[in-house]
């Protein structure tokens, strides 16, 4: 395939899951991946990625097409429109900028060609797109893989990327041009064979699937401060706090689309990371090196949709309280919060 | 007053609390003080106390009568039962020692001499006395004093003593003798005339007064690591927090024992500590310094008594979890845990 033949992709954000997003787009052949960076742009300009991986091997120094410290002002620039933009940034709205903001120069409003791609976890995080880009097929990333970046540019890939890609509802583009979109895009994502990627046409069910570990795992970690191996040996840790705010997320799930997740649901999540790996869910990475946590998104979203629908939830309800407090924490030590004078 | 008409006191920890109730006990003349030391004992032994206090202004070398690494065994060292035994560690029972193995051998079990005082915060911490040592006058200190221990020996007292000294629920002391040992208790202890230190009637109500502040700020700022100022301002913080955790407790009071507490209670603990201090609870300080929290009697007592009484506590349940968990991972931290060989 020539160049000019080949997709263009826009990646953003290519930490820990984008960079092995834009490994598996270029080593496919069929397309030309831009990666915008922002904290780890200088290590990659300079050394490319160094890359372990249990799906691709040892990589040294991989190049995406064009490796960028921006996201492309597509008009501005002069740049044709991508085909796809891959958006793998960590979602936090409540301290901005928002997903919608950081895309905004490389889609204009009224952009038809360009097929937006959210690799992200979380609830509703279309919703603003499919507001302000009526007319913008938007797919959805639900990853499974399991990764880190240790230091800028050098990531530690050690369980296989999953990847599940979907269509979520829409009122103006027709289900099948969305769907046709979803499967080239699975086609030109999986051609190297080197990951499992697949076409879902259950959006919603795997998002609310997800949710059973990221709105609750994820952030009872990051709380205590305790992983996702030893919370199933701490006292109090899985009848206390795990199976409790699971089984308000299944509720939820049900209430709130009618979805049934499967019957064992809560113990297979609960067994997800190997025990022995001692594994930090990504908040409590996040919080342990001074981050912002995706809380709104992967806790807040389904806690708000799952009390409309009547669904009672307290353990979420004071989680989510606690991690918004700790989202101030961070503001405060980031200087976004101004103490009164005293 | 000559030496052998002074009271005996032993005083087990003086820490931040207890030193400044062994500094009262000495200055009033009214006893003599043995103090058990651990954590600090070799620097009080070589040095005596430092404390800077607004009771009592700064005082260098502070040396109560006897300052001893180790809780003295009556029987073994033949010594004469003290007059009164004043309690002021912190209690973490489940991580033991208990209260009661503490104090064991300086308070034998048919005892009737000694009066325990138990200056600790919490609910049932009288509990397993009364069982063991029927007979024992057993005496609650209800402390509102502000004061810390920034290094061993160093106390910094900077909010005023403040004690009310009252008689548990007893099966088989009369009111009448226990009141009167509470009675002698508080003039000795406030006979140096810089502290305040009353007699209260209303053990129970004092008790779930400041539960209201235990329960709730307290492992609210720990668990955070938001302290009692920025809480305030914390997003969440009261609306989402303290002030549902703090009206279960109301609400607990009032099943559980019928005691009213005052109508503005909330508002009147949210702004207990100066804002401007930007303090730190126990909790906090303890989880900071790798400590264990006493979390079992300041919020798991409680809260199983308020569920037992029919009320719902859905935020104290869920602050109760994460403190266990949070204590588990200390234990891990300090050895106590083993996890499963790889």
């Amino acid at each position: 395939m020539t160049d000019t033949q080949k997709k263009t992709v826009l990646v953003i954000g290519a930490g820990s899951v984008g960079a092995i997003a834009a490994l598996n787009l270029e080593v496919g052949g069929f397309a030309s991946v831009t990666v915008a960076l922002r904290s780890n742009y200088n290590a990659v300009k300079e050394q490319g990625y160094t890359i372990e991986s249990c799906d691709h091997g040892f990589l040294r120094d991989f190049r995406p097409s064009v490796v960028r410290n921006s996201i492309p002002d597509i008009v501005i620039e002069n740049l044709p429109p991508y085909d796809y933009i891959v958006l793998c940034t960590k979602s936090t709205p409540d301290v901005g900028p928002t997903s919608l903001d950081l895309v905004a120069p490389a889609l204009p409003k009224d952009n038809t060609h360009t097929t937006l791609v959210l690799l992200q976890n979380g609830l509703n995080i279309e919703k603003p797109f499919l507001e302000s880009h009526p007319q913008t097929v938007v797919l959805s990333g639900v990853s499974f893989i399991g990764s880190a970046e240790p230091s800028p540019g050098h990531i530690v890939q050690n369980e296989p990327d999953r990847l599940l890609i979907g269509v979520f509802p829409h009122p103006h583009n027709t289900i099948e041009t969305a769907s046709a979109r979803a499967q080239e895009f699975v086609t030109v994502y999986s051609a190297g064979g080197k990951t499992d990627c697949k076409y879902s046409p259950a959006v919603l069910h795997d998002r609310w699937r997800k949710l059973v570990y990221n709105a609750c795992l994820n952030p009872i970690c990051a709380i205590t401060g305790v992983d996702s191996g030893r919370i199933r040996l701490a006292d109090g840790g899985l009848d206390g706090l795990v199976r409790p705010a699971m089984r308000e997320i299944v509720a939820a799930a049900k209430a709130v689309t009618n979805i049934e997740l499967e019957k064992d649901v809560v113990e297979k999540v609960i067994d997800t990371d190997p025990m022995e790996n001692w594994g930090k869910p990504s908040m409590q990475q996040d919080i342990e090196k001074g981050n912002y946590i995706e809380f709104e998104d992967l806790l807040g979203e389904p806690l708000r949709e799952g009390k409309k629908a009547g669904v009672p939830m307290p353990t979420l309800e004071v989680l989510y309280q606690l991690a918004r407090a700790i989202q101030w924490r961070t503001k405060e030590a980031k200087g976004l919060v101004q103490l009164p004078s005293q």
